[in-house]
């Protein structure tokens, strides 16, 4: 088999399985060929994704020495996208009243959720996370592909316990959207002690439920280690919680609604 | 830039954006060589992706003519790892009584819902459908995933409406596994008259939920053209729907909870 040929193959599985630790010997064995020729097509490989500009291969040392591939957007990728989904958001017709915009639509797009979720992988890459948390049901396509890019499990909360959680732990939240408590609830299998967790959510206003998660991980002994939201309504001085990252802000102070990319993320 | 590398971009973003449509000028532009040279690259990549064997590429004729990738998985790549997850599905400590086993793990890990949708996305790929619809909320992530794949919307439907959903139709269905009716809710703006609907779920017993959906698509005045299901228990001619693809049957009846992979996605 020929080199080109060899490098594409790898390129393929390495893309189809984000994150995902690949010793050299797994391509020896499968090209039949020597570890230091799969290590000159990963120089090919390596380069094409930076040119890609979707992700970058980072290669690990030792004896167990492999490789992975790392979803990543570049400011220079996201930016265009990010502002034409801002746009979309902003558009009068989505105005429900109340303060509230209707997303869902969006939250469900491949395009929309796999573009957040990359986001997402690329500024909590680091965290050294063991899973990804969300509760029901908006955030949940969104959680699902950032769990997804980060190879980690997602654990969804509910909003009310099901026969097939099994045994749960539910905590009450107060939600500042709904004016009422809530509640929300976990099964006890879902979650192991020391986990450290990405909360992931579509929408934040006053960061009642967001609040409400990481009270719930608490419960679990477990730990935030990062906070992901796609949309944050209002000032950051009235929040619940401390720290977050969002996408997108949504100001519906005054006569227009206003939608702004997070300046970290454009150029 | 060298053939192998122009190859693997090629590769890489094609995988990275499955069942959209590049035309061949998207990258003799992008690397400034000419078409008949992309034309060439499209030979190794096309040859690669076939042997990774987790999709192929697809090229479309005419002026417009372009490529695209479809993901795919061949019995041979799927078989075991379905039987594998058979295996943890059939594990006794799963089972919570009453019919019912613990799912939810799977359905939100992100290599079990990949594998699910890469199965479903193969199926039904020639349905020609325009969008993913499944309920709230455990086949959330297989649903997104599928739709992914096939590059279509997702849309989910709601136990109960919510505030941002904006005016809703709802219909009451009867849940066999709850015994007693219950309702869903969908947007009004979800669905366009005349859509074509892929309907994905995690679990099936009676088939109420899929019939309740199979329903409320009608009142949009869409249609279904394909039914894909995770796992369905008991026996077909107890179901209320007719035609549906199931990944696993389960069988609660007698001494043991006995889990068995379709046997069409086997070898």
């Amino acid at each position: 088999m020929k080199r080109a040929q060899r490098a594409c193959i790898i390129t393929q599985i390495l893309t189809e399985n984000p994150n995902k630790d690949y010793p050299l010997a797994y391509f020896a064995d499968r090209f039949g060929c020597a570890k230091s020729s799969v290590s000159e097509d990963l120089q090919i490989v390596r380069q094409a994704v930076e040119d890609a500009g979707l992700g970058y291969v980072e290669t690990t040392a030792g004896a167990k020495g492999g490789v992975r591939y790392v979803p990543y957007i570049s400011k220079e990728e996201s930016s265009e996208e990010l502002k034409r989904f801002g746009n979309m958001l902003a558009q009068p017709d989505r105005s429900i009243g109340s303060g509230f915009i209707y997303t869902t639509d969006l939250m469900s797009d491949p395009v929309f959720v796999t573009l957040a979720a990359r986001v997402f992988a690329r500024h909590f890459a680091a965290t050294e996370a063991d899973a990804v948390v969300t509760v029901e049901t908006k955030g949940i396509g969104v959680a699902m592909m950032t769990a997804r890019f980060l190879n980690l499990p997602l654990v969804v909360v509910r909003r009310e316990a099901k026969v097939s959680d099994g045994s749960t732990i539910s905590i009450n939240f107060f939600s500042g959207s709904a004016d009422r408590i809530q509640k929300m609830s976990l099964s006890k299998r879902a979650i192991k002690p020391g986990c450290r967790a990405i909360i992931i959510d579509d929408f934040m206003r006053g960061g009642g439920s967001v609040k409400g998660m990481q009270d719930m991980l608490a419960e679990f002994d477990a730990r935030t280690v990062g906070v992901g939201v796609v949309i944050v309504a209002g000032k950051d001085e009235q929040k619940k919680i401390g720290s977050y990252f969002p996408i997108f802000h949504y100001d519906d102070g005054g006569d227009v609604c206003k939608v702004s990319v997070n300046p970290e993320l454009i150029i």
